[in-house]
């Protein structure tokens, strides 16, 4: 175990895409960390904003995106070419050997359309495998890779997917050859014992401080699902995950929230 | 020299992006060619169609879009997001492990903004070099590298190219290592003795005949920038070129245009 190399998984989300100072400082920040790393971007506002100009209306089921197909047709443009190819340009400045990716480009993430027995949620994919071997190789000869929120069903059709379930699936994948830490960055420092109070971070979490947390309610309903994902991760073989702001990834002892099993 | 590897480079125009049956024929044809091969796309319509829908207007000079900055955030959503991962996707179907990059990507194609004397050209770049080595290793590995024309400067400019021009230089960086043959896919059956006859197709070109040809003024202005590259890049090592219909590439007769010295 102590042989493995170490790979960073880092996902951010909407809020640092949707300011570009906050963004410019992650990917400053991102491009500092040494070793094997891969980026999972989200989408921010930009799709919504895009959509409403050419006069789409998004719809929104359980707090995800109903994507039809001109609804896809922009979250591909917005997603696969205006934010991951910015991200990636911006990398490079950065002497980071960033590469962008679709789960379509090298089969490197093969979904297949959800199948839900009352709801269509459209172009929606969920992940089925991971080509890890590409990765692996990729990683090997120093590249980044970035990915969007883009998966592809091996049979032509492109699929809008849950950006924190590519990042947990892409650490469980590399579990087995890597030791893996899954990042995910958004707008607040951590887990709050206390949702409206940003002081109130949750340093440290495990199955048993959860089950107590959940038991008492002092979880907010959006986190449940996240942790839900972290804790299945975690049993799958990641070896640990850092929830909270971008900065966690400054240094070991920025405030954040640490889950392990 | 009979050692060399035979690398076939393709680049496709806007007549075949802009029909979904044209694309489907050639990205079949495309999968169908045996041994190492790279695909470069221009971008069609949809940029312009999107840039109109959005209330941005379109502005050329010598043939060439002017890209302001909103203009460049079009070009790099529509080629290197929609039109680049939905070719992909379909490649992937067929079994071909494409990849698709902007220039970005992997710094694989860098350029520079072009600086003009009179003419404020925008975000456009001139293409300065080739990460060979890196798509040199991609190419190994069985990956089929799909380009769309973005490119950026290093310090974090993406910027628009001509994909003719990324076409000819991918040919000539890798004619030291290939065998290259360069093939511009367009709506034409070739270069036409007659440009409102489209069975008065050139079978052969080489240097005297082009002289000839401009000189009794038999070549059609808008073709003259396209040979020049063309010779230009035979003379830095590309071994052939051909121009045509994209049905050249289903078989070593079909009518085209073949430029060799």
């Amino acid at each position: 175990m102590k042989n493995k190399k170490s790979l960073q998984v880092i996902k951010i989300g909407g809020n640092i895409i949707d300011n570009p100072k906050e963004l410019k400082q992650f990917l400053t920040d991102f491009s500092a960390i040494e070793g094997l790393k891969i980026l999972i971007h989200g989408g921010g506002k930009s799709a919504t904003k895009m959509a409403k100009s050419i006069g789409l209306l998004p719809q929104m089921i359980d707090g995800r995106r109903v994507t039809d197909a001109r609804m896809l047709d922009v979250v591909v443009m917005i997603y696969a070419g205006q934010i991951n190819k910015n991200i990636i340009a911006q990398l490079q400045a950065h002497n980071t050997n960033a590469m962008g990716f679709s789960g379509a480009d090298g089969n490197l993430i093969k979904s297949s359309k959800r199948d839900h027995p009352t709801i269509d949620y459209g172009f929606v994919g969920d992940v089925k495998s991971i080509n890890t071997p590409l990765l692996e190789t990729l990683l090997s000869i120093g590249i980044v890779p970035v990915f969007c929120a883009i998966t592809h069903d091996k049979d032509g059709q492109l699929l809008n997917t849950n950006a924190d379930t590519i990042a947990s699936e892409l650490a469980i994948a590399f579990s087995d050859v890597f030791e893996v830490t899954l990042n995910y960055c958004f707008e607040k420092p951590g887990v709050l014992f206390d949702s409206e109070d940003d002081c109130s971070v949750i340093l440290n979490m495990n199955a048993e401080l959860y089950s107590k947390l959940k038991e008492e309610k002092a979880i907010h309903s959006g986190m449940i699902p996240k942790l839900d994902n972290c804790f299945n991760s975690l049993s799958k073989g990641v070896k640990k995950i850092k929830i909270g702001h971008h900065n966690l990834l400054q240094n070991e002892n920025s405030v954040c929230t640490t889950i392990q099993l």
